[in-house]
C-alpha cells in the first residue's frame, strides 16, 4: 500500500478498514550481551522481554536540579510564544510540551549526548545513534490531560517514514513520580506485535495530534487483548529516575488532578542505520522540531 | 450571608471573594466506641484521623455477581433513555452514573439496608440514618474522565442544604481497582477543615457539575497545602471492598484509560437529625434523585 519509493512498508497503517496484528521482524536489542555492555543481563533481559526498563536513582540531585532550572526558565520564557515547536495544554494555555531541546537548547543537548546514556543507545541499537526527538512534558499540576494508548513506532513510521523499530524513548524523571499524578503506563510485552491502525491521517494532522491523538489510535479489541495477557506496569520512581521503552511499546497516561506535576524530560535515539524516508502515509514529513531528518 | 431562616449557615461557601479555612465544628464519629461497635477500635481510630477508612473483601464474591449482573442490565435499559438521573461522560455518550438506585431498584435498596451498613452508620452518625444519595458511577474503560477535587459536604451544604457534618459515603467496588484505572484520591486528614469556594452557583448548575464540575471548585493554594500536610492516599483492592469516607473529605479521581472498568456503587448516609433545609445558596433545591428530601 505504500507510494513510498525507497523502502517497502514493512508495517502499513492507516491504510485498512480494519486493524491488523503483525509481529515485529526485528530484534528489540541489536548487540549481543557481554560484561562489558552497559546494563546487566537481568537488565537485558528484561527490556527485551517487557520492552521496558526502569532504572532507579540513575542521576544524581545535582544534576536533576539543574535540568529544573533550565526547565522552568525555559517554561518562563516560552509562557508568550507562539511558536511551533511549544505545545499547550487542550484546555488552557499552560506549557505541555516544548520539542527539538536536544538542539535548541546547549544544557538539554548536552543531557542527550551524555556518555551513559549514549552507551546504552549504542549498545540497544547495535550501531550509533542520534536524537530523533526530543522534548521536556510539563504534565503541570491540577490539569495534566491523558496521553490515550500508541506505540510511537505507528506514528514514527506512518507521520515520519522511520523504517524499521530500531528506536527506544528515555522518560527522564524530573519530579519524583507516584502512582497518582499520572505516570506513564506500559503494556509489557506489547512491543513485539504491531497494531495497525484504522483511518487516514489528514493533512497537518500533527498540529492537533500532539494535543489530543485522533489518529493513529489503537482499537479497543486490541488493548483489552495485550492489557488481559500482560497487565499493565506503572514504573514509577524518584526524580532522577529513567525509562527506556521500546518504540513499539503500548503505552499511556492519565490525567493529572492531583497538586504535584509530573516534569520529564523526553529523549528518543535511533540507529544511524534507521534514518527517515518519506512518509509512508504518502503525505509531507512533520516539522523537523518533531522529527529530525538529517 | 446565608438567607436560610431556619438554620445558621456555618459553613458559609461561594459567597467570598477569596477562599477560606473553617475549622470543622462537628465530630468526625458521633458515638462513642464499644467492643460492640462494628468497627474495631483501630478501624474507628483511623477514620477519626484520615478521615476514611478501606474495608478489603467486605463483601463476597457472589454477592458482587449479582449487583453487576444488575448493573449490566441497567446500563442496557437506560441506554437509549434521555431522563434525569441517568448522567453521561462530556465527550461521550457512555452512561457514567445512575442516580436513586436505592429508591428505584430493589436490589441496591436491599444493599443500601445491608444490615452491616446500617450498623456502621448508626454507629458512625450516632443517630438513626437514612440515605441522603445513591448512585452506580460506571468509570468506562477507555473513556472515562476524572472527577476534580471536591468535598463533596460544601455542595451538599450550599446546593441541597445539609446543615452539619454529619454524613458520609461508601464507595463498594464491583470490579478490582488498580492504582492505574483512576481509583479514588483522597487526601488524608483534609475533613477536619472546611476549604470555602469562590464564585456564585449559577441556577440549574448540577446538570452540568454532575458531567463536569466548574463551581464549588476548591483554589490551587488550599490544595497544595492540604496534599503537602499529609499527602495522598488511593485505598485501592478487590471487588468486593468498601471505602468509607467522610462527606468532608477532599477527594477526585483522575481519567481512566486503560481497558478496565472502574464500577461502583455509591451510597450516602446522612444522620436523621441532619436533614435537609433550604439551600444555603438560597437557591432552588437539586432534584431528589440528587439529593433526598423526604
Amino acid at each position: 500500500m505504500s507510494i513510498n519509493s525507497t523502502t517497502a512498508d514493512r508495517y502499513p497503517s492507516r491504510v485498512a478498514d480494519r486493524p491488523q496484528v503483525l509481529e515485529r521482524k526485528e530484534p528489540v536489542i541489536y548487540s549481543e550481551w557481554t560484561p562489558e555492555s552497559p546494563l546487566t543481563q537481568e537488565q537485558s533481559k528484561y527490556y527485551e522481554e517487557n520492552g521496558y526498563l526502569h532504572l532507579e536513582d540513575f542521576f544524581s540531585a545535582e544534576e536533576i536540579s539543574g535540568w529544573k532550572a533550565e526547565l522552568k526558565r525555559l517554561n518562563e520564557e516560552t509562557r508568550g510564544e507562539a511558536v511551533g515547536h511549544v505545545i499547550r495544554e487542550p484546555d488552557s494555555n499552560e506549557v505541555r510540551s516544548i520539542f527539538a531541546v536536544h538542539a535548541n537548547n546547549p544544557i538539554f543537548s548536552g543531557l542527550a549526548n551524555h556518555p551513559r546514556l549514549k552507551a546504552i543507545s549504542e549498545y540497544l541499537l547495535g550501531s550509533e545513534t542520534y536524537i530523533h526527538q526530543s522534548r521536556i512534558n510539563y504534565k503541570p499540576g491540577f490539569s495534566g490531560k491523558e496521553f490515550y494508548w500508541h506505540s510511537d513506532f505507528e506514528t514514527w513510521h506512518v507521520e515520519d517514514g522511520m523504517p524499521a523499530m530500531r528506536a527506544f524513548s528515555c522518560s527522564i524523571a524530573l519530579e519524583d513520580n507516584f502512582h497518582y499524578n499520572g505516570p506513564l503506563m506500559v503494556m509489557p510485552g506489547s512491543h513485539k506485535q504491531f497494531i495497525s491502525c484504522v483511518g487516514r491521517t489528514p493533512d497537518d494532522h500533527f498540529k492537533l495530534s500532539l494535543r489530543r491523538q485522533e489518529y493513529g489510535v489503537p482499537d479497543h479489541a486490541s488493548l483489552e487483548r495485550l492489557a488481559a495477557a500482560n497487565g499493565i506496569d506503572t514504573p514509577v520512581g524518584r526524580a532522577g529516575s529513567v525509562v527506556l521503552f521500546d518504540c513499539n511499546i503500548m503505552h499511556g497516561s492519565n490525567s493529572n488532578i492531583t497538586p504535584f506535576p509530573r516534569s520529564n524530560v523526553f529523549l528518543v535515539y535511533n540507529s544511524t542505520a534507521n534514518k527517515l524516508v518519506a512518509p509512508y502515509s504518502g503525505q509531507k514529513p512533520r516539522p523537523r522540531y518533531i522529527a529530525a531528518r538529517d
